[in-house]
């Protein structure tokens, strides 16, 4: 059995419904949808998540709202009115919709995931209707109703284990099953929406919930490339790549997949397919726990940007026992997560997302550091990007990182940092942000050079 | 006003003692010398300092010891005939040496302080006595008389900071004084020596106590090279190197100096000279606060083996606040210093050097690890080599990590960690064990290539 995940894109109107109704319908093994709310048409168009979320803000800021409901409505109108569907459809939905404005309307957080999560809710209902109308056996399931229990705070959903308990049983439903993405509900019985990758994350864990043969997510790309698109023409596209290479890809801002949306299929090992909506003949890219080595030792490139280090220097600091406990526990008592700490011999460096230290933060860390670790010598070095190069052939191959730093070398780039931990799945390399693209378009041509 | 050290085999013999005092009267600012035991005269000499350990163990044994003292004697009869010194110089050593052993004799950790730091006692007067023959104004002060105060563990003492300012007053004295290396009196009145690096700790000391304008450090070597010598045939000579520098090839095994012997200095402040003893007039290698940058990017190689890497992976690790300091809090209890943390986005490993994870630790410590921060995936991997490439004019060069990797890479040596911070001082390489010569050679002659 197959989940079928279908992002905003590839429901945005009417003739996407077709071509998902189509995708879903051409494979029996296909028998539960997870959908997006209807998403951008083009290129300035507005996803309908926002405008829920206007008409949410609209109602909380207590303005007329009318015309922001209407917006919504407009949007799934037109879907309707292309495939045909009955009217009574739609009345449904403005029905549906006037509750919950109803219910929730003191409560702005409950009010906020109510709406925000309505595109995908009411969504779900038109796919079913239009598969029962295509001649399919279908039927919409609320996350009540499939047992997709999560925790009760608004906006930042996690899901409950025995959530997949739940999930499991809806194997025994015969027709082809269509769930809202992007929330759950809570023991509390309220709708609660996942923090990010929403939709996604719920895919995830349906198809982990029912230990499906495979996950498959359409978008609206053919396949996972190994570089950003909008940097070369024409990127290597990957055939397989594995949850660890996705995971280090997605983290340096590769937008295919949020990376904790992968957690509950990496646990359960549910192979992922990203396919396209558009383009359902081309095989696009798996995304599994273990790939058959090629000759490529590098899969993917990545950067991103808004990082910064904090720089210790400290004479015998190596041999202070305690010495870089105390110093991420400060980090820790201020919230901060870190990504890495290369160090030297008596300099350690902390690199960690910038947007962590803002509003006085920065001094106080910088203070504590000073006080409680009596170091002297401690700066912040702003502006830093952090350019992954990630592929498991790494680690069966000499001289990677001689490639990498010869083709950084040759593009002019300034190696602030180098961390290569002893998995050898990845490279980091810290440059300066104004260097990050022209780092990853030579590490992408050093190593794909026939593409 | 000059500090001048000399060490053991620049004092093993009556013909090295003349050298020693043409160096020291050829300079009226050499007003302060601190003096080793006599070392090796040859390749399979015994050092003095030995052999006054074996007596100690003689004497905790309960064994006869006569053999074991006359042997000790024997070194300074030596010496002392052979600069024709009086004969009650020797009759004091026998009488000094007798009168600790009644002292201490049932103590042994007492016991073996007092013999071990006998040889650059006794030496020191021995000096004092040559100095003042040769018409010479000299004297020998005793750590005691110089207010050199350590902590009272016996073989592990720290210098107390008053010890500094009772140093001070030396620079009133107006004769040359002599001072014995390696050990200070603690405020129990015992003598208690330094763990390591012994005479070249109390000649730091003592330097940076009398605010010297130079700390001269006499070795056997013209300079400091820029590679091991057994590796590399007529290496590069140093002429000028930063402390930071001279700390990162100390730790990787440079014999030169050793890296908590340099801190008094650093801290004042005090350029050193590493100058030989059997070649006065050659330049030296100048230690210094900052240099003038040259066109080499690297000045240093070195590495040293005996390393093992814990091996973590965890996935969403670096989401998850307070994962590494937890991790870090482990070994700290366990009374372990790390060197270094590399890591990649789901994975951690720690650098550790391996005689710290013997006896059954490595299992608790793994069973603590896979409990306490619920992570499965956890390995050790031992024979790991840290190989280090210094030099403060890397931080202004780019192509360095490439050129370093390409050589690496040419030598057919697999690069398991990559790890430069953010002081760019320094980068270091894991490899394999049986790997390290081969690193170090190739990466010399990559960025010595005129040498």
């Amino acid at each position: 059995m197959k989940v079928v995940k279908f992002g905003g894109s590839s429901l945005a109107s009417g003739e996407q419904f077709e071509k998902v109704a189509r995708i879903v319908t051409g494979d029996p093994e296909r028998r539960v949808v997870v959908v997006s709310a209807p998403g951008k048409r083009f290129e300035d168009d507005i996803k309908t998540t926002d405008l829920l979320i206007t008409l949410a803000n609209t109602i909380i800021a207590g303005d007329a709202y009318t015309e922001a409901f209407e917006d919504v409505l407009e949007r799934f109108t037109a879907i309707v009115t292309y495939l045909g569907l009955d009217e009574a459809v739609l009345s449904d939905i403005r029905t549906k919709l006037t509750e919950r404005i109803e219910t929730y309307k003191h409560d702005e957080d409950r009010l906020m995931d109510a709406l925000k999560s309505s595109g995908e809710n009411e969504n779900a209902k038109v796919m079913a209707a239009y598969l029962t109308k295509l001649g399919t056996k279908a039927s919409y399931v609320s996350p009540d109703e499939a047992g997709m229990l999560v925790t009760d705070e608004p906006g930042n959903a996690r899901i409950l284990p025995e959530a997949y308990d739940h999930l499991y049983r809806l194997r025994e439903r015969e027709e082809v099953l269509v769930i809202p993405g992007f929330f759950g509900y809570s023991k509390e019985n309220n709708i609660v929406t996942f923090p990010r990758g929403g939709s996604d994350i719920t895919g995830s864990i349906v198809a982990a919930g029912l230990q499906a043969s495979l996950y498959e997510n359409f978008t609206d790309v053919d396949s996972v490339y190994s570089v950003n698109p909008n940097l070369v023409e024409n990127p290597h596209e990957m055939k397989e790549i594995t949850y660890r290479e996705m995971r280090e890809l997605a983290y340096s801002g590769f937008g295919v997949f949020h990376d904790e949306a992968l957690l509950p299929v990496v646990e359960k090992k549910v192979p992922v397919c990203i396919k396209n909506t558009n383009h359902p003949e081309a095989p696009g890219t798996m995304i599994v726990d273990n790939r058959v080595p090629d000759k490529m030792p590098v899969l993917g490139i990545a950067s991103d940007k808004g990082f910064l280090s904090i720089n210790l220097t400290k004479y015998l600091m190596n041999r202070q026992v305690g010495f870089g406990r105390r110093l991420l526990e400060i980090l820790e008592t201020e919230g901060i997560s870190f990504e890495h700490t290369p160090s030297g011999i008596d300099n350690m460096s902390v690199i960690l997302r910038e947007h962590q230290v803002q509003n006085g933060k920065e001094e106080r860390i910088l203070s504590r550091i000073r006080q409680e670790l009596d170091v002297v010598d401690v700066s912040i070095e702003r502006n830093l990007a952090l350019v992954m190069v990630v592929g498991e052939g790494m680690a069966r191959t000499v001289g990677v990182a001689s490639k990498a730093t010869a083709a950084l070398g040759d593009a002019g780039v300034n190696i602030k940092m180098i961390n290569q931990g002893s998995s050898e799945t990845s490279m980091m390399f810290g440059v300066d942000d104004r260097d990050a693209n022209l780092a990853v378009k030579s590490l992408y041509h050093a190593f794909f050079p026939n593409d």
